[in-house]
């Protein structure tokens, strides 16, 4: 075997590439790894992990800001965002360096450079052609922007710019209400800015349960985060203090920054796809559930595949691509069972359905909804959040969905997957003991009170 | 039926006796429900809720002191411990509040006074015998001392005391290593007291992993709280500057403050239950998995009952005895099954065997286990803490214990009684995706390389 010739060949080092490889490695495979930028993608460097240290660096300063409603004497005195991107640089760092030392301790050949495929099992870098049996396609995605919206990357700006800004802008619109937009919004406010979130869509957050967009819109409200949903963006201005934002009406909004969170693109153009023959629609890779292009031995996994762009997908279809070349039999693994977090203050998390989606598949009176709040959960009074758990399930049957509001339950997703995905009924979760005072026993009277025997809920 | 007679009469209206009698009325009972205090016992009054609350208000303090790491400009100045009570009792009182409305509106008859076991249906408070065609034994526990240490609640105090403090001590002796003990060691070390811990037994948290107490002991000497483990205490002696504690072989340590944290002794002594005849051993009342005593109609639960003392056993055993008497066929719960956390700095969260325990029950070649590092996961890299995730399971088996430690690991304990109670294997949790970044990520990585399958772990 040539060393430019590989049993897997993987384009793009992010969750879903890396995953990929280190799996096939282990199982023995000869791997080879393109990657034109770092290993660990969009995720580890301008992703998941940076905003997730920003949102960190938020809760501290909420924490400091409110200490004296704990009995702690402190006092907030504002952001020192070098210090914010040193702590951020932190995490990114130790956790790439482990990453690096990973992939090298299995044997991967790292190839840098900016990879194209010019033959169906050929990649080719800098001029050298390199060819595997397999070949998996990974190139992830990129901040997508409107028609007219030029982002120059001081005063328009993309979530990449947003996480090394020097300082904390007075003011931020942020035109669009996802999961990305929202993040920033929360963190932004937790620092000090005026912040208007833009939105075309009827509210925050869309693909999520309504209670849920409704529950985070209500605790936006109270922290002067200003949301304007259902009101879709004309243009921006840049002007020499900042930029002026039309609405669609002629409302205009001015602000120091504007951050474009229209969602994000599969990065898929340019890179020899369409020529080699790869189905394709609307500029994401068409792959079935075992991660299987049109073509032979070509597989694609992550956000170039039309579904949830989130790394957690990304790593399970590395995984299962490398299992499947390797000739094992793996799951496949449906969006639907896949948990969501929005890391905001309130955190948002869900899997499964949500009751609008529940009723269009089983029909209204085939299903049912419990909602916990958790003013009656000891360990949430304890950290000051509001929220709840809702439960959606069928009647007499399986729970079909999980939706949470508050801060810290993205940590309670883990527990509700497992019961979205081994589809426990009520009466599998309720005679089960949840720790007091956790937040996590919300989800146990929650499927207490599905179950009819409702403990600390009036009902 | 006089209003002095109820189908369930239950004696303490703690986790144990409320949640029976919620569960019964739910069920159509006449309950009457006696209690000499408050409704909701010692662990809304003076445990589980308060504590906790203490530990949140340092973490705040912790949050606040390290504020800078996180480029977070904060300066902690102190803890006002007259702001920490009024938040304690803000959050107790909250709590108290939404249990005694759920009380009146499930139509239970609550009867205040001291109550005593005056036949083997009777049950009389203040003079007025009352009866019920079942009773359920709910007294709780107290706090044990040791012999020849006096608690004057002054420089020799229990947690009960502890929790009362109107200031911060300089320095304290905590003589117990226990839960209650560490807790403690742990509040007043970020509240900036000075802390020993005296333990006779070889390791602080002995029920645990021998892994998650050494963990927490590497942490705590992190942290400047010096642990004297195997190290049995000989006396104390109060002075007028504090007390002067006495080892084993003489050595003495002064401090402000000696917390008494032995454990908790079952409450039962001068209720007339040995005057009934009822079956005890040690002072605890012998109860079978249904909750039943020796004697026909009377019922156990709680802290009375040999076992593990925590709030949601009682919460089960209570909600399983109403469903008992009421003539349904409620599902035993056995210990074995209960998660427990110790909300330490970090914490440390456990289900099911231990590795010594699990090597006891099936032998060390029928044994496996992995512990993963937090070291690897994201989320916890972004909170700055240590820690692992480690499974036991059986070679082609179950899992059998779930060992955390690790700041807010506590939550994960949801997923982990789940997988135990459940008897999930592997390869049932390791195709599962656990959202990224999160905490709970690493018990599905962990799981995965139990499988064989380690994606971000070494090996």
């Amino acid at each position: 075997m040539a060393d430019t010739d590989f049993d897997v060949l993987v384009l793009g080092a992010g969750s879903g590439g890396y995953a990929c490889a280190l799996r096939a490695a282990q199982l023995g495979l000869r791997v080879g790894l393109v990657e034109k930028d770092r290993l660990g993608g969009t995720c580890l460097h301008i992703g998941c992990i940076p905003t997730k240290a920003l949102l960190h660096a938020a809760e501290v300063a909420d924490s400091a800001r409110e200490a004296g409603q704990f009995g702690v004497r402190a006092s907030f005195e504002g952001i020192d965002m070098p210090g914010v991107l040193a702590y951020q640089d932190g995490v990114v760092n130790r956790l790439f360096k482990g990453l690096t030392g990973l992939v090298r301790s299995r044997g991967i050949t790292v190839i840098e450079g900016a990879g194209r495929l010019t033959g169906p099992r050929e990649v080719t870098v800098d001029g050298t052609a390199y060819t595997g049996r397999s070949v998996v396609l990974a190139t992830g995605s990129y901040s997508r922007t409107l028609p007219g919206l030029e982002i120059d990357g001081e005063r328009v700006i993309t979530s990449e710019h947003a996480l090394r800004l020097d300082h904390v802008p007075s003011s931020v619109v942020v035109l669009g209400g996802g999961v990305i937009g929202c993040e920033f919004a929360s963190v932004w406010r937790s620092f000090g800015a005026e912040v208007t979130i833009v939105e075309a869509l009827p509210r925050l957050i869309a693909g999520e349960d309504a209670a849920s967009s409704a529950a985070l819109e209500r605790a936006f409200r109270k922290r002067g985060i200003t949301s304007r949903t259902g009101t879709p963006f004309s243009e921006a201005k840049v002007t020499d203090h900042g930029v002026v934002v039309t609405l669609e009406g002629g409302e205009t909004i001015e602000a120091e920054l504007l951050l474009v969170a229209v969602g994000r693109g599969p990065r898929t153009a340019d890179l020899g796809y369409e020529e080699q023959g790869i189905a394709m629609e609307r500029g994401f890779v068409l792959a079935d559930d075992r991660g299987r292009t049109n073509l032979e031995g070509v597989y694609a996994v992550g956000d170039i595949v039309p579904g949830l762009q989130l790394a957690h997908r990304g790593f399970a279809h590395g995984i299962l691509v490398a299992e499947q070349i390797a000739g094992l039999d793996p799951r496949p693994v449906p969006d639907s069972g896949i948990p969501r977090v929005t890391y905001t203050h309130p955190e948002v998390a869900s899997v499964g359905l949500t009751e609008a989606a529940a009723i269009e598949a089983y029909g209204a009176e085939a299903v049912q909804t419990v909602t916990y709040d958790l003013g009656g959960n000891g360990k949430s009074q304890i950290l000051r959040t509001q929220g709840f758990v809702k439960l959606v399930a069928q009647v007499d049957g399986p729970v079909v969905g999980l939706h949470l509001v508050g801060d810290r339950v993205g940590e309670l997703i883990g527990e509700a997957q497992l019961i979205y995905n081994w589809e426990g009924h009520a009466d599998d979760v309720a005679p089960l003991l949840h720790a007091h005072p956790t937040q996590n026993e919300a989800l146990g009277e929650a499927h207490l009170a599905l179950a009819g025997k409702a403990l600390h809920a009036h009902g």
